[in-house]
């Protein structure tokens, strides 16, 4: 298609939201005649089951639960006054909080105001308000935002050995919906003995986000935390940003959450359109569909030309792959379906895998997303009357036709600048974008079947460790062998490595080298 | 398969590097009778390669290049004397500049130490300099480095704001081969105007990376830069890490870098064996071209369990997808090549998109990439006799197998720990097994040529803008109009992208709306 006829399709089909800032542009997306009457029948009956899972429907019917995620910023829509009041009472108990920390009116136990954060989740508990803290954050923020996102050990000494004698003033955020997430439980163990070294009682420097009489609700209030905020069970891990999950970080860092919640709010309106050629969300998930055979064909490739959004694809692997990831579809057919995410940032990753964008293995198709706002401060001209960040636009415009060019198809949505008004009103459109092509290709968008396979396997691994540990004697003996004396042949595999970890550790005693087969263990 | 007999592929098919640390294991790929066998001609094909590339072949035929960079880590086998001099000078005055660096020879101009290093580079020239900062940085390092890899205004803006007044003891390290990367470019510009800002002399407190003779390598001299290092046109940006690209900023921060090298040049001698079953890179790239056909139909999904190594597949994405995303093969026939990488780190991906993995669309293999000592620091039981450190391995090991109970394939990478060493023996596995997986499939893996149309494009936007900005008067026109007068209406939608952009930052006048048949341009 040459130039003046797509400039015509661009005009055409341009999704503007005003009063969010964004658009959204699907022109660089070769719709065929008939794909919208094709389906018409699947987007009316995907805005038929968002309006009845706004209404209270219960829309992720495995787990029996309401889904209210779109609630969080329109108090007013949940369908119980309770549910509405508990939005509201949330959100004006963590804007008070923060206030009082920044006012020194809840203060670190030996004085000061806190001037660190440290957030202990995982997935959803840690990818949003990553996302956050990354795209906002600035340095006049009220504190700085740091993560135990794992149960590394290293990984969370290097974030208290960052932190040093600051630990003194850092406030850390627990949060977990049940407070049976294993990598969060270790890493409120790890952040609580951290403050135990420092002579720091942990409670007086901790809050928790939790589900409402949880195992960690309850641990809370036996360590005497400072807050407890609530998880409610009709907030999804994924779709829990606007959330005390994201609201606390965001609210302690000095970030304006109430235009975050608008920004959100503004994008829920427009995506609320039932006509497809009115509602960004219904433009995104059509040109998924499209794009990908509504079975997953193509990856989609996520290229924010702003280093603030570098983390965007990281949080969409979540929002996407783990609500689209499905073995079953709701009739309880086999579909494996699911769309794969990546991206970091442009220009950069034009120079990392751009080269295989154009010319390789066409299974993908790209979302550019661009910032028209360049920086705060004053501009700086690189060639006369050009800047870097036209520049910047210039290597987007560009990438975007090379690929076209070779019939690779991409999305752009354009953001007038990063702020928390915009960045809740990106995070509200794939929200929506997600559940529509859920209903699309008929899955249940909400739960998280595929998970507990590898939980319930790693619980079995830590049960053979224990087993092989107890079983060590002072002669060093094969895995094969130790696994026969327990009578758990099958489990040599397991016992092995655990066993080269253990030695690897100081824990257990290793000879005859590192092959499987003759490396002996032994008490150490 | 079950346990016993996949305890007993893994006890045969396990890949040993005692020397490096490290273990390669691709006993969760079901290789079927015969593969080998079938592979055999191309794994010949591909060692006679390699050795002809080691000895100074024109193996990048299309740039009539010679690949070098295994000559990096072992100078002695360089086909030309004064190539293995240039190596071994260029090492040793990195060593000696970092040396007089750390103590206060080479000094900022103000006096003191420098304390920060801010890296300007892009591709090849940031990603390997990122991956390793992160995976070796502690809090003693020498310097604390920091990145400038974009032409992101705001971006920059950021990295100069978290220096604050350090920027008087901040070591700039400029790196481009040719100097005509315009980002690179860009951010040095930057960068320079930050340090007058200070009041603060650019070339007293910068140093580049460069060919010699390069636009950059005459700047650095007109500017009197504190150094210059050489880049050589036989070492390509992707493969450059071992370089003075990676060797300046990571000796600055303090990291061994004749370890580095040293664990480079140990896996070098492990993939020079021509028998495929003890070569560990030559398993890599056999287990690649078993999963994705050698055509590209699955996904490299890297998950290291260690945050340290969290930006490994980010470095994996340019290596492996900027070598083999090709659309010729050596033939001059159209293949469109290429492995699209993606992955963070577990066990937080776990929480974002393994239930996809297990349960959606098989479109991936999976490489787990084991670390298996755990922190310098004493351990903590988080239960009794268990560390945080066994639940991370009992995630990667459960995973590992519910993955693979639901035939998905995965490959293993078991690292002693992560140390300059095992980094440099990592890097020099992937290295290598992408050469090999390029000669099976019949590729240059060394050029790039998909890029440059990108870049022209880029040029092109940025003529029109000049062009349209330049039409502007002080009357509103529309895009269409303003195209019109210049004779360029296949350029509207450019001039329309251009000057919205131009307006957010208040350098011209837009009314009419955001709409692009309404929006309206003139003078600001």
């Amino acid at each position: 298609m040459n130039q003046a006829a797509l400039w015509e399709r661009y005009k055409r089909s341009l999704i503007v939201c005003d009063q969010a800032g964004v658009t959204v542009d699907t022109s660089r997306i070769d719709f065929e005649d008939g794909f919208a009457a094709r389906m018409a029948p699947l987007v009316s009956r995907a805005t038929t089951a968002m309006a009845a899972l706004e209404a209270g429907a219960i829309a992720n019917p495995d787990e029996k639960r309401m889904v209210g995620h779109y609630w969080l910023r329109a108090p007013a829509l949940a369908p119980d006054p309770a549910v509405k009041r508990a939005i509201e009472d949330a959100v004006a108990a963590i804007t008070s909080f923060a206030a009082r920390v920044h006012g020194g009116e809840v203060a670190p136990e030996r004085g000061g105001t806190f001037t660190d954060v440290v957030v202990v989740g995982i997935g959803g508990s840690a990818l949003g308000p990553q996302l956050a803290a990354s795209a906002l954050g600035t340095t006049a923020d009220r504190a700085a935002v740091h993560f135990v996102d794992n149960t590394d050990p290293d990984g969370i000494d290097r974030v208290f050995a960052r932190l040093g004698a600051r630990i003194a003033t850092t406030l850390t955020v627990v949060m977990s919906k049940s407070g049976g997430t294993k990598e969060t439980r270790n890493g409120m163990l790890e952040a609580k003995a951290a403050y135990e070294r420092a002579g720091l009682a942990f409670g007086k420097h901790t809050v928790a986000v939790t589900g409402e009489g949880s195992d960690l609700d309850r641990y809370a209030k036996e360590q005497g935390f400072l807050a407890r905020f609530p998880m409610w069970d009709w907030v999804g891990g994924r779709t829990s940003e606007l959330s005390a999950v994201g609201l606390v970080p965001a609210a302690l860092q000095g970030i304006d959450v109430r235009a975050f919640l608008e920004g959100a709010a503004t994008m829920d309106v427009a995506t609320r359109e039932t006509d497809a050629t009115k509602n960004p969300a219904l433009a995104l998930a059509l040109a998924w569909h499209h794009e990908t055979g509504g079975v997953g064909k193509k990856d989609m490739v996520i290229l924010p030309y702003k280093d603030r959004l570098e983390l965007t694809a990281r949080y969409l692997q979540q929002l996407v792959m783990e609500s689209l990831g499905k073995e079953h579809d709701l009739d309880g057919k086999v579909v494996n379906q699911g769309i794969a995410v990546y991206g970091n940032k442009g220009s950069t990753d034009q120079h990392a895998y751009v080269q295989q964008l154009r010319d390789g293995v066409p299974n993908f198709y790209a979302t550019f997303i661009e910032v028209l706002r360049d920086r705060k401060g004053p501009e700086l001209e690189v060639e006369p009357g050009v800047t870097s960040g036209d520049f910047l636009q210039g290597f987007l415009l560009g990438t975007r036709r090379a690929l076209y060019e070779k019939g690779r198809a991409s999305i752009t949505i354009t953001l007038d600048e990063v702020s928390p008004r915009s960045l809740g009103a990106l995070i509200a459109l794939y929200e929506r974008a997600v559940g529509f092509y859920a209903s699309f290709v008929n899955i249940n968008a909400y739960h998280q079947p595929g998970v507990e396979a590898g939980k319930k396997a790693a619980a079995d691994v830590l049960s053979i460790a224990a087993a092989a540990r107890a079983a060590l004697t002072a002669t060093p003996r094969t895995a094969d062998e130790i696994a026969a004396g327990l009578g758990r042949a099958d489990d040599a595999e397991t016992i092995f490595k655990v066993l080269s970890h253990l030695a690897a550790n100081g824990r257990v005693a290793q000879t005859g080298g590192r092959a499987p087969g003759s490396a002996r263990f032994a008490t150490g």
